[in-house]
């Protein structure tokens, strides 16, 4: 802790402490703050996975314990339960993604805890209370957060927490692109790649939910086989890999579903080209991730003499325009979904003294992984 | 004639037929129909370029002389007084345009006329008015064109012939993109590339009127430097060459103009990635051309978090819409403009007995040339 402190100037600590409200500046003991604090509220102290700079989140990230931070009037104070390990809480970390935290700051973005103390001004939320970060908002990898009222979305228990700790940042994506972009009726169709994701998955739950066919592209490795069979079980209702869709026209292989109007793309490259060569005249391709890190090529024609759109989503964007309340209810519905056994992906639960093992799987460093999720 | 007439079977004769009132069923000289010619209002015989296959537009086209042609009670008799020749009819001759009049036809697809003759049910036309084509449709080529009254906008003669000729198909895509797609007000931006093309110098006088803004891209060549006088002498803003757009960031060379919310590509490859590194955040870029014959390059962070669309315009689409009154609404704005001097383009007349001269100058096998427009 004393070299995270001496590292920090005090214009610094207050970036931070505005980030994360991990607010350093609490512990300088001086005599009248320790007067002040007889009548202060405090959380306890946490434990939280810190980055001083940004590079190889495996190199900069380390578990530091934080002194205990004032509970201020309007502020509440979560012992988390759960975070999971996006590959956007990476990127942060890395410092490539466009909005992030200033450093020092602490990892993760979205989970749920549960209600540990609360300001004396808040009344919608009491201890024992399961709440996300809605919004989500950087620092969930610690064992308390504190942070102001507003910021927490008050959930339903019932729901599994493993679900309740991913649901706002991937199922939400999903929900939205569904929504937003091309209005679907049932009966109608929509491809995507990178099906395997847990968005992909979502997709296909979530469409199946409304009637609406998916086609779906995954990548040929190893084991694709089970792949396509896992997302047949989900409901999806065509799974190619990209070698099978190496053909001058994808018509024939939709079979008796209509050529879909919506296209999802998180992979770019030939992947991305795949979903432009389903659509439909008119069509429309949301690009939300590039995980092949290769750019979209789009031919002259697919613009003019087919018509298409090409738009991309990002859930950040979409939260700045003010739609939180929209959000929030979505996410109920998400909950819902995942409650009752009709959302469903796969997680794996890592105890947060395990972090560093989580964080390699989710690096990709030992082959694919389920979703990981680390437990206080 | 004769091995046109032989090289056609009936069947392709009506096709023929229903695509450019090129009637040459009415000149099989049966004793009943030579009976029933007493009371038929023909044309006169005209001359056209016509093709009787898809090709080489220098190979495949020649000159034929046509028989009458009946004008039927709505049908209006056109004679000729000029158009052009556009990339779009190349494409059509070559084969590569995905719509196009079945073989054999007649090239064109605008042009201006003097009304000739006109059907017994006409009752908006009468000999002596100048039309165009609106929507503009196949076989204008020919000294006299036989098609429905519906075909036919009536426009003011105050216009010079030159810019009637050429109205319906470049300047008219101009103005479409600059309504339809972003809604720009005086003091807003737009980028283009192409910008020495007829839309290209349209674009820029167009947006001049309405306050906005320009920043034109050219390519490299020698004479770039009197094409950036003339564009400026148009009205635009900033022009740059593709090479000196070679920077990380292309924001300080905007000066006081704000960032573009809006593009036209009419390029592909490398100048539409200059377009998209000008737009702004939630900028849309809109595909109209493809002269370069490259694709269009996209990073994923520009959809996901510059937030750029992408879309295409092609106005035979937009057409198909049934905005045919509106867009006869702009046409005579347009018109308007060029008689008093406020749209400008440069044309070069030819003679029509010097069709192949102007073919081979509008394929741009002796450099760079005026658009090129056959007087009749």
């Amino acid at each position: 802790m004393t070299a995270l402190m001496k590292s920090v100037g005090v214009r610094a600590m207050k970036l931070l402490s505005s980030a994360v409200n991990f607010r350093l500046n609490q512990c300088s003991e001086t005599p009248i703050r320790s007067l002040r604090s007889f009548s202060t509220l405090r959380s306890p102290p946490s434990k939280a996975i810190v980055y001083e700079q940004h590079g190889s989140p495996d190199s900069v990230t380390r578990l530091v314990n934080l002194p205990p931070v004032e509970v201020r009037d309007n502020d509440v104070c979560v012992k988390m339960i759960a975070a999971p390990i996006n590959p956007s809480d990476i990127n942060r970390i890395q410092g490539v993604y466009p909005v992030r935290p200033p450093v020092p700051a602490i990892g993760g973005y979205e989970g749920v805890g549960e209600v540990y103390a609360v300001g004396s001004k808040v009344n919608a939320l009491s201890p024992g209370d399961w709440v996300i970060p809605s919004p989500p908002s950087s620092g969930t990898w610690q064992t308390f957060v504190v942070k102001e009222e507003s910021v927490w979305h008050k959930i339903d228990k019932s729901c599994p927490m493993e679900y309740a700790a991913t649901i706002t940042v991937n199922p939400l994506t999903a929900l939205r692109m569904l929504e937003d972009f091309v209005s679907l009726a049932s009966g109608d169709s929509l491809v995507q790649n990178g099906a395997t994701s847990i968005v992909g998955q979502c997709v296909i739950q979530l469409a199946r939910l409304r009637g609406i066919s998916t086609i779906n592209i995954i990548r040929d490795r190893a084991g694709s086989d089970e792949a396509r069979e896992n997302l047949k079980a989900l409901g999806a209702d065509q799974v190619f890999s990209e070698s099978q869709l190496n053909v001058k026209s994808v018509k024939s292989l939709l079979g008796e579903l209509p050529e879909p109007a919506l296209g999802f793309n998180c992979v770019g490259g030939n992947a991305a080209s795949l979903v432009l060569k389903f659509l439909r005249e008119g069509g429309t391709m949301v690009t939300y991730g590039g995980m092949s890190k290769k750019p979209i090529t789009v031919s002259t024609t697919s613009f003019i003499f087919k018509d298409l759109e090409l738009k991309g989503f990002w859930l950040q964007n979409w939260l700045s325009l003010g739609k939180v309340k929209e959000c929030r209810e979505m996410i109920d519905y998400l909950l819902g979904l995942a409650r009752d056994g009709n959302l469903k992906y796969e997680t794996e639960l890592v105890p947060f003294d395990e972090f560093p093992v989580a964080l390699d799987k989710a690096l990709g460093k030992v082959g694919r992984q389920p979703k990981q999720v680390i437990t206080f």
